[in-house]
């Protein structure tokens, strides 16, 4: 008997989606964002993608399969562009990256999200609830998208500050990915906080608060 | 026409909670920590606290009343912990609280719930998740269970720090929400993007690794 491989991930390449697919992803991210895995149901996303749901099966499987095609199309983004980055400032002949120029290429990608147009901030939303979703769908995924280039960091933060003791870097990596995901996912609690004083409504406003924060918490001996 | 009050919130005072209550809150907070709001049905928490469905609309009046009251049950425990850490360190002879007594004070309450028994654990979990809940049922809640505490403390902090920005104040304070949170929640990203070489299972090290991160990065100018 032929076992079915139904832990294998999909990932379809951006040449190989139809418009079809697209919008079921567009639609799927939306729902998955504002309800969760469990609480949306395949019939929803068919109807706001304006397909039959029979489509979706026959494109992704399972609604297990739908949630990873569409974690992996933004995630993989995000992570791409932040190896670039990394990659970008290891090569420049200017000495090696500070621990600012490190926080700032891990955070912009994302915080860029919140400002480029609304399928990226559904991302963002997927993304803050990832933590509440079923652990047995996320967890492999999140090491699949995430693990390589936040191991790059935290080495690249290691080298950044030899005089910080290695585990306090594991720490303080985690505490940045914490504190920025809560801001993105929720910028209200700031303005409600602040009594209005305060948004994250200017991109670079936002990445400067957030990044002269961390920076100097990083930079604790 | 008597307009019902719905939006009342519930908080039932200790002495006036029987067993039967304990134990329907305690279920709540486990099966709502796990599976959020919408996804929990009340007949779950029925056979789980082995009492008749009937008898939790007795109590609570219905499954958002329930919430309100797992809610406020153990938010408003953290809220008055805080608030009593934070009067005594205002009247305090030996001088105003410094930026690290504030955080310490400002955490501990929360961390210790890591440690202490698994249902407070359960409510770190379902306070990990209200951002993902029904705004509706949660902004209020959030607003009356911790408003009034996170204003006062970044008053003190604002004290503390009087050459900071008022405005980075807040945004800092909101930081290290999201901070702390992320470590209470999901303790296992700390162990797997260190190969198993930090861990949050002690409680000092724990609050000593994040006070000191975000003590550092509240003092930069």
């Amino acid at each position: 008997m032929r076992k079915r491989s139904s832990t294998k991930l999909m990932a379809i390449s951006p040449e190989l989606r139809n418009s079809k697919m697209e919008r079921i992803l567009n639609c799927a991210e939306k729902e998955f964002a504002a309800r969760g895995y469990s609480a949306t149901p395949l019939h929803k996303i068919a109807s706001g993608a304006r397909v039959n749901q029979a489509l979706i099966s026959y494109y992704f499987g399972s609604k297990e399969k739908l949630y990873q095609a569409v974690f992996l199309r933004r995630g993989l983004e995000l992570t791409r562009e932040r190896l670039r980055l990394l990659d970008e400032l290891e090569k420049r002949t200017s000495g090696p990256p500070t621990v600012e120029d490190l926080i700032r290429s891990f955070l912009v990608p994302a915080i860029s999200m919140m400002y480029e147009g609304s399928d990226r901030r559904d991302f963002l939303r997927l993304q803050a609830r990832l933590q509440n979703e079923p652990k047995e769908i996320t967890e492999k995924l999140r090491a699949i998208v995430y693990d390589e280039a936040t191991r790059r960091y935290i080495d690249s933060f290691k080298k950044a500050l030899p005089r910080v003791d290695p585990k306090a870097i594991v720490w303080r990596v985690v505490m940045m990915i914490g504190a920025y995901l809560y801001i993105v996912s929720d910028a209200n609690r700031l303005r409600q906080l602040s009594n209005g004083l305060c948004d994250a409504d200017e991109q670079e406003e936002t990445i400067r608060q957030i990044s002269t924060f961390l920076t100097s918490g990083f930079r604790y001996p």
